[in-house]
C-alpha cells in the first residue's frame, strides 16, 4: 500500500495570508507546511475546511505566565493554563517575558524562567528579556551573549519602581540592542507624573479602581512615548512602544514613522473593547479593568482602531496578565483592603484577542482578513526574529494553522475559557467568530470545542535577530554623534 | 508513459510574495499557479532557479501606449513595442488608458483602443478610462455600464486644456465611482497656475527645457493634492494621486491616510532617480526628461523614497509616456522650434522601472523585497480589481512570473531596451540587477537576454471592482451630508 | 481769559491698547490725540472716565452697507443707519465693500459707492475693492491707479456665482496686489462642492434654513483656503482669509503662518456666539442665522477662540450683512417661498461686536484686554493701511475713542439696536458690557445711551498701503520661479 | 521764575512701542514718563531726538552676574561691569539668578545675591531663583514666602549636575508655582543623552569645542523640550523654555501654542548669528562659542528668524554668561588642558543682544520695530511682573528709553564693549544701529559712546506675579485630574 504522501492535508483550505487571499489543500509533513495546491495527493489525517478561513496561527507576542511578581501578587496563569487557553482562541506561538530581579542577573532569569516553563506549555514559545537592573554587567556582558543565544528582544520599563530604568540606562541597552541587532521593547509611561498624582489621589482619599485611570492621563503615556522614540532615534535604533493606548501616543508614533525612523507599536484588545468608563463598573468590578496604560475614551478607540488598519500598528497583542478577582491576593482583596495601587495590574484576555479582533474588526471592515493575519501572526513573527518559522502559511513554514467558524454566534463567558482566571472583562460580549481548528505544528490543540493539546508539547523557540533591526538606511537622518564613535 | 504532472515546474525558486519569503517549487498547468511545494513531480518544461529570486511579475498600473494625442505629437510605442519592452524589464500586465476624446462618448474611446491593442499585445493588460468630458450621459449613463463591464478605474486630469476638469466634473464623476465601487485616479497639478506662470516665462524668452520644471513647483503640485483628496473625503470616496513628485504632496497624502481616509498614492522611477537638473541637460538633452510633474530635487527623492518604505505609496509605475527624441514631432525639433511647451510631455521607462528599483533600492535596503512586490505588483493589482488573478504568486494566480538575476552589473544603454523609442533618461546608469526570465502565464516572454513573446498573447483583462474601493467604515469621520442623500 | 488748552480732555482714562495699559488724562485738539499725560490742562470739555476701561474706537473691517445685490435682495442698511449702529457699539471706522458688477469697471464702482455713501455716514470709513470681473482692463489698468488713489485692499470670492473668480483671475489679481502693495482679502469656500451638494439636496425637498449649513460643511471651507494659501504663496504676497468660521480653516492658516507666510485671517462673532444649530430654531427663524460660512459646532467654536488667543487670527469683524426677517424681500418670505438658496445671505452685526466680545471674552479671561484691541482696532487698522491714523491711542492719532461700561448688566434686545434691521441673531443674549460714549475724532457720536452722530460727519478715508504687505524676507521659501520674471 | 514742567523733555522722539509707531515729545518726571504730546513745555533738561528711534530700554531676562559657579570657574562681569554693559547696549533692566546650592536654601541664596548686587548695579534689576535642591522645604515653604516677597520667577534645569532636577522634581515645583501664580523657566535638554554621549566621545579622544555642539544634537533638546510642555500641560500651569536653539525645538514650542497651551519661549543672539561651524573656529577659539544649547546650523537659524516673526518666541534675551579666554580658569585654559567639557559653558553677549537684532532683524526687514520691542523688552516685562513699571513707553511708566542712532556703520570690537570679558563672539561683524543714549528712569547711562551710570544707580525691583501666569481658560484642554485634589 502506497505511503500516504502527507501527515496531514487540509482540504479546501480558504487561506489568507498577510497579503494573499486564495484556496488551494494544504499539505503538512512533519510538523511543516510542504505543498500548497489546488489539488493534493492523500494524507494520513484530512480536515475539509470548505467555507472556512484559514489563517496563520496567532503569535502573542505580549503575554506574561509564570511571572514573579514583585509586590507579592501571584499570575493566575502558568505555561501550563496560559497556553492552553491560548491555543483554544487560535494562537500557537507565545512570547513571555523573562524578567531579571534587581540585583539578579539575566542567565538567572533565564533559567529560572525555562525551569518553569519546561514541560509545560502547550503550544510553542519564546522568551522576551526584562532588564530591570542594567548593570555594566548585564548589559554589556549578559545581553550580547543571550541575544546571540536566541533572545533577541528586551523589554525597557520607563515606570513600576522594580522594573523601571532612567533614560541613561534605557540608552545602554539600546546602545547594544543596536549593536547587537536586538529589538528593544518599551512600556512608556512618565513615571514620575503617576507617582506625583498618585500620591495626591491617595492622599485625598480618591482610592476606587476609576482614580487608577486617572492617575495616568493620556499625556503621561504621550511624554514617555515621545521621550522613548527620541532615545531610539538619538541613537538610531528601532524600537517598538508596546500596549499603545491613547491617541495621542498614537500620534507621536505615527509622526515618527512618517520622519521615516523606524518606530514599531503594538496595542492590545483593551483599548478597542474597554474604556476608562469599564473602570467604574459597579462595586469593586471595575478592578477587573485594571491595567496599564489603562482603558481610555471613545476617541483613543477609535484612533487605534484608525492606526490599526492605517499601518500605525504592527502588533496586536493580548498582554495577558491574568490576575483572579477574588483570590486573597487578587484584585478584589487587595483593592478592597487598600487602593487602586494594591490592586494586581493587568488583564487576562490570551484567548479571547483573536476573535475579538476577528468578529469586530474583519467582520465588520474596520480592517480587512489581511490586516489581520499580519498584526495577529506575521508582523510580530518578524518583529521577533521567528518568522519564517512561524506567523504565515508558505512552504517550510511550521504547520501553525487556525481553521476559523466564522458563522457562530457566541458569547462570551468566562466559565468558557480556558485560562486560570476567575473572570474576564468581555463577559457577555457577542462574538462572531471563533476557532474551529488549532493546529501547532500540524497537531490539533484546539478542536471541536475542545483543548485537545498537552502539557510539554509546546517547544521553546529561539529567535533569530529581527528582520526590522537590520541597518537600513535611515533615509537622511544623519546621526553624525554616532558615526564618529 | 505517465503525463507530467505540470506543463512548467520552476525548480528551487526563492519566493517573495508582499508578505512572504520562501523556498519551494512552482507548479504550473494551464498558464495558471496550481501547487507550491518543496518537491513537486515532473513537468513538461523545467526551469531551475536556484539561487534566484522568483518573484510576481510586474503590474505597470500607469503608462501610455498607442494613446491618441491631441497635440500632435506621437506616442513612439504602441501595444506591441511597449508591452515587449515591458516583458524585457520584468512587467507582465499593463493598464494603458482609453482616453475619452472632448466631445466624444467613453464608448468609442473604449472601441477604438480595443482596435489599436487587440491582437498586438504580448503581455495582458486592461484599460483605465480617462474621463475627459463629464458630460451627463458619460457620468451617468456610459460609466456605471462600463465598470459592470470590467473597466474600473477612471482617471481624472486637474490639468492639459484637453483632458482637464473642473472640480465639480470631478465630484460627478467621484460620485458616480462611489455608488458603482470603482477607482478614481487624479492627476493633480493646479492647472491655473502652471498657465499664468508658462505665459510669462514664454513672454520672457525663458523657453528652454528646464524652465518646464520651473514652470510647475512644488506648490502647484500639493494644492492641487490638497484639494483632490478634499473631493475624495467631501464625497467620502477612495482617490488615488498618480505620479507624485514632491515632499510636500507626500505630506498631504500621509496626512490624509493618517486621518483615515482611503487616500492612495502611486510615484514612479523618475522621482527617484531624476531631479530638476537632468532638465538642465547640454544642449537640449534636457527635453529627454520632460514630464509632467517634474522631477524636483534630493529633499523631495529623499521623501519618495521614506514614502515607499512607511507605506505612503501603494503603487510604483512607469508613467511610460514615449516620444523620440529626434522625430520630426520628436522633444528636440519640437522643443528647438518652439519651446517647452512644445516638447512632447512625458518620458520611457516601462522596461527599467523594476531594475532600477531592485537596484537602487532592494539592493541598497532602501525597500525590502516584500515591498517590492507589494508597490510593483501585488497592490496594483488589488487597487485596480485584477487581484488575485495577477500581482502575486498563490495557488490560483496567473503564472505571470519573474525570476530575477540579482548578481548582474549592466549599464542602462538604449540599444539594448526593447521600446521604440531613440533615448532613455537613465542612458549610462550602472544596475545589478535584470529578469532572467519572464512568465506570462506560465509562457516565457523573456528570457536569456531575448525578447521571446509574440504580438497577441496578451490578453484583455476586465477588472473587478478594487478592492479598497469597498465600503469601509469610516472610523468616525461623518459626513451627515451624504447620509441623507 | 486764557483759552483752554484742548477742545477735550478725557480724565483719568484705564486705557489700554494692543499692548499697553495704563491711566492717564487724554487731551484732543482739532480730532487728534494731542497729549496724554498723567494730568493736563483744562478742555474746553471733559469727560470724567474714572473706574471705566478706555480703549480706541473700534475698525469694523468687514460690513456690507448700501450694497447692491445681485438677487434682488435688498441691505436694511445703508450708510447712515449702518453707521449710527456701528457708533452706538463702540465702532469709529467700517470699512464696507464698492463691488465691482460684471461687465463693469471698478472705476464705476467706486463712483456709486461714493455716491451713496457720501454725505451719509456718521463715523469714518474706507473702501474695500471687490473684483467680480477680473478682465485685462481692470486688473491691469484700474487696479494700480485705485491702489494709488487710496482703495488699497481687494476683496476676491472663490463662491457665489456673481462675484467668484477662478484661480487665474485670482491669480491675476494677486500679481497687481504684491507689485502694488495692495492687500488681498479672500471668501473661501469651495463653489463647486457647494452647488453639488445643494443640486442634490434641493432635489431630495431639503430646503429648510438647516440645509445650508449642511450645503457648505467644513471640508468645504478648508479646502479653499489651503487653494488661497497656496496662490498667495505661489506668488510670495500677502492674503487674508475673511470669515474664518471653522477648526479645519484655522489649521491650514495656522500652519502656513508656522511655515512663515504671510497669511493673515479674520473671524466674526457669528462663529463665536451661533452654532448650527441656531440654523434649526423653530418654525422660520432658522433663516435668521443664515450666513456663509454657516456657523459650525462647539469644536469649531473652541477653535476658533483659541486662535484669537494665540494670534492666528489678526482681525474681528462683523461682517455685517443685514436683511430683514420679514419684509417682502426678506429672509422669511424668501425662505418660505423657496428654500434656504432664496434666504438672503448674511446677518447683522455691527452694534453688538463689540460688546459681545468684550463680555464674553475679556471678561471671561478667554482674551486679554490687549488683544480685544488688537483684533477689533490696531490690526485690521495695520492690515488696511489706516493706521496710525485709526485703531489706537498715541500721540497723532485720530481721537476715536471707546469709554467702556464694563459694569452693566444688560440684555441684547432688538428693540434697542440702532440698525434698520427687524431682529437680532443674539435677541435675548446676557451681556456684562456695553460703550458709555463712543468719540469719532473726538466728537461723541454715542453717549448717555443715545446716539449723538449725525449723518454726513464720517469722513471718507483714502488707505495706505497695508504695513504687512510691504515686502519682507520669506524667510527661505525661495520663489526662483518669481524671481525670474 | 516758572519751573521746568518736566525734569527731562526729549523732544520730537519717533517712538515705537510693542504696536505703536508715532511722533511725540517726551515729558519725565521724576524718572518717570508723565506726559506724551505734540509739543511740550520745556523741561530742565532736553534731548532732541529728531530723526530717531525712540524706544522702551531693553529688558534682558537672562543674564548670569557674580553667580557662584561650582565647577571653579569665575564669571568675568559682577553686577557692576555687567550691567554696565548692558547699559552701553541699550538696556535697562537685568534679570539675573539666584541660585540654590545643593543642601542651601533659597533664602540663603537671596540673602548672598542681595548682598553681592546691593550698591553694584548701574541699572535696575530683579532676580530670578534658581531651584537647585528641591526639597519639600525649599518648596512648600521657601518658594510661596519668596513669591509673595516679589521673586515670582524660577528657573529649573534638566541638565548639569550641580542643578537639574528630575521631572518628579519638576512637579513639585510647578506645582507651587501653579498655586501661587509664578513662571517657570525650563532649560530644556536631556541630560542622560548629553552624559552618555559625552562620556563615549571623551573615550574616543574627541576633545575638541566642536565636540561639545556634537554631544547635545538637535534631538536632545527636542525630547526635553517636549516633555517640558507635557509636564506644563500635566499641572495645566504656564512654562516658558529658555535658549531655544533649534528648529525641533521651535517647531514643539510652535506645535503646544497651537493647541492653545500657555508655553512660552526664549530664544538668544547666539542661536540667530552662530552655528556649529563657530566652535570649529582655528586654533582653540572654538571654546568662545561654547554654550548650551550650542549653536545649531542655517536651517534652525532660519527657524529662529521665523519664530520670532511669526510669534512663537516671545523673549529674546542675551544669556550672557561671561568667562575670559585667557584666564587661568577661562576657556582657553580649561579647554586645553582638558576636553571640552573643561572650557567654563556660556558666552558674553549683553551689551550686542539689542545692537545685533536691531541691525540684522529690523533693518533687513525680518522682524518690525514693534516686534523688537516685544520681544527685547514688553514682552519680557509682562512675562516677568515687571509691566508696565519696565519695558513700554507709556505714562506712568519708568522712563527707561533708548534712544537709537540707525545710521551708523560700526564693526563689533571687543576693545569697544564695556564688559569685564577678553572676547566677544561677534569679533568684526558690521552693524547699522547703535544707542545714542540709554535713560535707566530719565537718567543717561550710556550717551555720546561713553558710560554715563555709575554703581548703585540701579534699584533692586521685587516683581509682580507674570501676567500670562495668571488662570484663564484652558480652551477644553481638561485636566480632571487636577480638578479633584
Amino acid at each position: 500500500m502506497e505511503p500516504h504522501a502527507f501527515d496531514l492535508v487540509i482540504r479546501n483550505a480558504h487561506i489568507a495570508t498577510a497579503t494573499d487571499v486564495f484556496d488551494a489543500d494544504i499539505g503538512i509533513r512533519d510538523g511543516k507546511i510542504v505543498a500548497l495546491a489546488q489539488s493534493l495527493a492523500s494524507g494520513a489525517e484530512e480536515i475539509d475546511a470548505a467555507g472556512r478561513w484559514v489563517l496563520p496561527g496567532g503569535v502573542d507576542a505580549h503575554c506574561h505566565l509564570s511571572q514573579p511578581m514583585n509586590d507579592g501578587s501571584v499570575l493566575a496563569d502558568d505555561f501550563f493554563t496560559g497556553t492552553r487557553s491560548a491555543a483554544c482562541g487560535g494562537t500557537t506561538t507565545v512570547i513571555p517575558f523573562a524578567v531579571q530581579k534587581k540585583g539578579g542577573t539575566l542567565e538567572q532569569a533565564i533559567t529560572d524562567y525555562h525551569a518553569v516553563s519546561d514541560g509545560e506549555a502547550c503550544i510553542d514559545y519564546a522568551f522576551h528579556i526584562i532588564v530591570a537592573d542594567a548593570t555594566p554587567h548585564t548589559v554589556e556582558f549578559e545581553l550580547p551573549g543571550l541575544i546571540e543565544r536566541g533572545y533577541t528582544s528586551i523589554k525597557l520599563y520607563m515606570t513600576y519602581d522594580d522594573l523601571k530604568l532612567d533614560d541613561r540606562q534605557i540608552l545602554d541597552v539600546l546602545a547594544i540592542a543596536r549593536r547587537e541587532g536586538a529589538m528593544s521593547m518599551i512600556h512608556a509611561e512618565n513615571t514620575d507624573c503617576i507617582a506625583w498624582l498618585t500620591d495626591r489621589l491617595l492622599a485625598k482619599g480618591l482610592t476606587a479602581p476609576r482614580f487608577h485611570g486617572l492617575s495616568r492621563p493620556n499625556v503621561v503615556e504621550r511624554e514617555a512615548t515621545h521621550r522613548a522614540i527620541s532615545l531610539g532615534e538619538f541613537l538610531d535604533t528601532p524600537i517598538l512602544i508596546v500596549h499603545v493606548s491613547s491617541e495621542e501616543a498614537t500620534d507621536q508614533i505615527r509622526q515618527a514613522q512618517s520622519r521615516g525612523l523606524s518606530v514599531y507599536a503594538e496595542t492590545c484588545p483593551q483599548y478597542l473593547f474597554l474604556t476608562a468608563a469599564d473602570l467604574d463598573r459597579p462595586g469593586f468590578h471595575g478592578a477587573m479593568c485594571i491595567c496599564s496604560p489603562p482603558p481610555r475614551d471613545a476617541t483613543s478607540q477609535q484612533a487605534i482602531w484608525e492606526g490599526l488598519a492605517n499601518g500605525t500598528f504592527q502588533v496586536f497583542s493580548s498582554d495577558h496578565a491574568p490576575f483572579n478577582y477574588n483570590d486573597p491576593k487578587g484584585k478584589k482583596v487587595g483593592g478592597e483592603h487598600g487602593n487602586f495601587t494594591h490592586v494586581p495590574n493587568g488583564i487576562p484576555g490570551i484567548e479571547t484577542r483573536l476573535p475579538l479582533l476577528f468578529s469586530e474588526g474583519v467582520m465588520t471592515g474596520r480592517i480587512d482578513i489581511n490586516k489581520f493575519v499580519a498584526v495577529t501572526a506575521t508582523d510580530p513573527a518578524k518583529i521577533y526574529g521567528l518568522y519564517p518559522r512561524k506567523g504565515t502559511i508558505c512552504i517550510g513554514a511550521d504547520a501553525d494553522i487556525v481553521i476559523w467558524d466564522a458563522s457562530t454566534n457566541i458569547t462570551i463567558k468566562n466559565e468558557n475559557l480556558h485560562h486560570n482566571v476567575d473572570y474576564t472583562p468581555y463577559e457577555g460580549r457577542p462574538l462572531h467568530a471563533w476557532p474551529a481548528v488549532t493546529l501547532c505544528r500540524g497537531v490539533p490543540v484546539y478542536q471541536d470545542g475542545q483543548f485537545t493539546g498537552r502539557a510539554g508539547y509546546g517547544a521553546f523557540l529561539r529567535c533569530e535577530r529581527p528582520t526590522p533591526a537590520k541597518p537600513k538606511p535611515n533615509f537622511g537622518k544623519s546621526t553624525p554623534w554616532l558615526d564618529i564613535l
